[in-house]
């Protein structure tokens, strides 16, 4: 079951220049949405990260092949290509050649060139991928494109997600100027009956200059996807897109100084932030949903570490799921995450308002009644403070329950 | 249920200079044997790696600072004084002076200086230790001082270890000479209840020089207790002890390229291996064991990124723990190890003697029924190679089953 509030918005604004298709291509099940096409127009600027896994799946490789192609051309990326029921990844030589395969099909039938055509895909690692089915749905998928398709986008994408992953806002950055921004992902674990998992994909009506578009991706990356967790393992296929579709060359965005650029920002921020807690939500065997956000560290990098040692610990995500006050084991995680600056007499620990561990030892306010009280709430921030400087990090997370054991070890037998 | 032979050796060979004696103290549970002394013969040579956990707890601290002052003049460490029941971590100044005052109650009695008493807690994390109870046990402790008391101190420094950790062995070094090396270990998880967890005391009747005694137990640490792991966590009260009491100076060994040195590290590697296998044998839900080798990497550090990886990763762990041979998630997690140099195209796996994965592909003679076959093997070993150069690592694990989230999230319910 999702943790907390996991409704699709009651309003996804269509994005100007770009409409989305689908279709039941019969990847690998039956009568199931599993092919998606996105096309933009043809002055969207498109950004895209891609997983650091290092064993990446042949449709990442093409990815990077056809935008560092692209950057060297006046040409920009005019479809994404994402199927589900298989990722495509440990394929080999055989699965780089279907992959590229399916974006030439969908070249052809669309007239741009091989390396316009972005594949993306999630499901099964390690099996053949059947490419013919991929290229017979294109034609289905490209008869139903239209801007409205986002949730329909959303539902297909999914492997074992529970739920369609959405978000969408608009935001005024000038009394005469609004933006719109749509997104949608998928995830539900790292690796779930081996989906390689963790696809977004997000547009702005906005006017963003490419080169901005991509810093922008990778410091929203950084703040969303990349700061949560369920079990820690990273996935072959992770990929993110943001696509900006304004073609109002008078109000390009083109740099941080721009006086629509902050407001922007925080409009996506919102909505990355959005399609990323979604997916911890939809955490396999998730009952909580955990913020980790650790406060007065000397460097970010500190948080950090600090913060993804207590969300990776299975010792802590267990304590969660009894609804157990555990502190010791958030004290010993902070000790061993790594972090350089750390000083264990000035750790404090607070769960959500509940002051646990004050400069390294038991609070003398703190009653297990308290503790337990705290702890049995569906959703849960664990306040570290380092005591050490100014800067802060969050990750978020969810508990380690029975049902995660289950999902991930029973599904074959 | 620890997994595999777990029996105590049959013959545990007493170290002549050490002597051990054991108390129920009380320091957490009646009648429970708490409290262990080791007293060693004067010219023994004493070494000691701690835990690198930076939220320590405070007799890690007084260890640290005795075997400093150690260092700096003719004495040397004659008695170790460990608990049970109470980690005595995250205690902040209090438990520093309780610690202190244990240390100075021994002292006096024995007669030695206070830097020669090295304290050692394990047990429950945050709560005031019973120091007195300590203290009044001493003299109880003393009293039953005797060489042959190993097997009674490994069952007294257990928490919530289900079997008490043994290993010995006698080696050949010359014709004429022979030595025995025992030791002691304890540990079950990273920390089971707030168990502050891993403790490892070995001896030996070599005579060997102080410096390259620290210089083997580092090397000897990292072969053994830091190549294991059950979920990850490292505790604050980590300690490993080797002594080396023999006296006779004609045969020092003081050197790596002493006749004797090979030999006797060998019987130490094994003894130190078989302590550290017996804490996985013995992990938290465990019902298998497994061994993670990667060979072929072109750096031993790229060869432990890779086995800790797949050791840590709880995809795999559930997928052994459901005899699952999903092998792309091992592949998955050798992607995201870390390790710098990385092909996946060259990445093989076997487990035991079925080959699943060759060069990044599924190999060719794989079935699902072989695959199903060794999976269901209570001992798995599995083979990765990285196809990039000569170098190997090895790591020991267990899987992650049901039974290991009910210890960890039920134990105070």
């Amino acid at each position: 079951m999702p943790v907390g509030n996991i409704a699709p918005p009651d309003i996804i604004h269509a994005i100007e220049g770009v409409e989305i298709g689908i279709t039941a291509a019969g990847v690998r099940y039956k009568d199931r949405d599993d092919l998606v096409v996105f096309r933009l127009s043809e002055t969207a600027s498109v950004a895209c990260v891609t997983t650091t896994n290092k064993c990446c799946a042949a449709p990442v490789l093409l990815v990077r092949e056809h935008l560092q192609q692209l950057a060297g051309s006046d040409k920009s990326a005019r479809y994404l290509l994402i199927n589900t029921g298989n990722a495509n990844a440990a394929t080999g030589e055989e699965g780089y050649r279907r992959a590229l395969q399916t974006c030439k099909a969908l070249a052809d039938k669309v007239e741009v060139e091989v390396n316009q055509v972005m594949p993306f895909s999630t499901g099964v690692i390690g099996e053949v991928i059947n490419s013919e089915a991929i290229i017979n749905g294109l034609d289905n998928c490209l008869a139903s494109l239209s801007q409205d398709n986002w949730l329909s986008a959303a539902n297909a994408i999914r492997t074992t997600d529970t739920i369609p992953k959405v978000a969408s806002t608009s935001v005024v950055v000038d009394e005469a100027i609004s933006y719109k921004v749509t997104g949608i992902s998928k995830g539900a674990g790292m690796i779930r009956p081996n989906m390689a998992t963790m696809l977004g994909y997000v547009a702005t009506d906005a006017p963003i200059a490419q080169h901005l578009l991509q810093q922008m991706l990778v410091e929203l990356t950084n703040q969303s996807f990349n700061r949560i967790t369920i079990d820690g393992d990273t996935s072959t296929n992770d990929c993110c897109v943001l696509i900006a579709t304004g073609d109002n060359q008078a109000n390009l965005i083109d740099s941080t100084q721009h006086p629509h650029y902050q407001v922007l920002y925080q409009a996506l921020k919102e909505v990355f932030l959005r399609l990323a807690t979604l997916i911890v939500r939809d955490g396999e065997g998730a009952t909580k949903f955990i913020t980790v956000k650790v406060t007065g560290g000397k460097t970010v990098e500190d948080c950090c570490d600090v913060a993804y040692a207590v969300a990776h610990s299975p010792l802590v995500k267990t304590a969660f799921f009894a609804s157990d006050p555990n502190w010791g084991r958030i004290v010993a995680a902070v000790g061993y995450s790594g972090a350089e600056n750390l000083d264990a007499d000035q750790v404090s620990v607070t769960l959500d308002d509940v002051a646990i561990c004050t400069r390294g030892q038991l609070d003398p306010s703190y009653t297990e009644e308290q503790g337990q009280e705290v702890m049995s709430r569906p959703e849960i921030t664990i306040n570290i403070d380092l005591g050490m400087g100014e800067a802060t990090d969050t990750v978020y997370t969810c508990d380690l329950s029975h049902e995660y054991v289950s999902i991930n070890a029973d599904y074959r037998s």
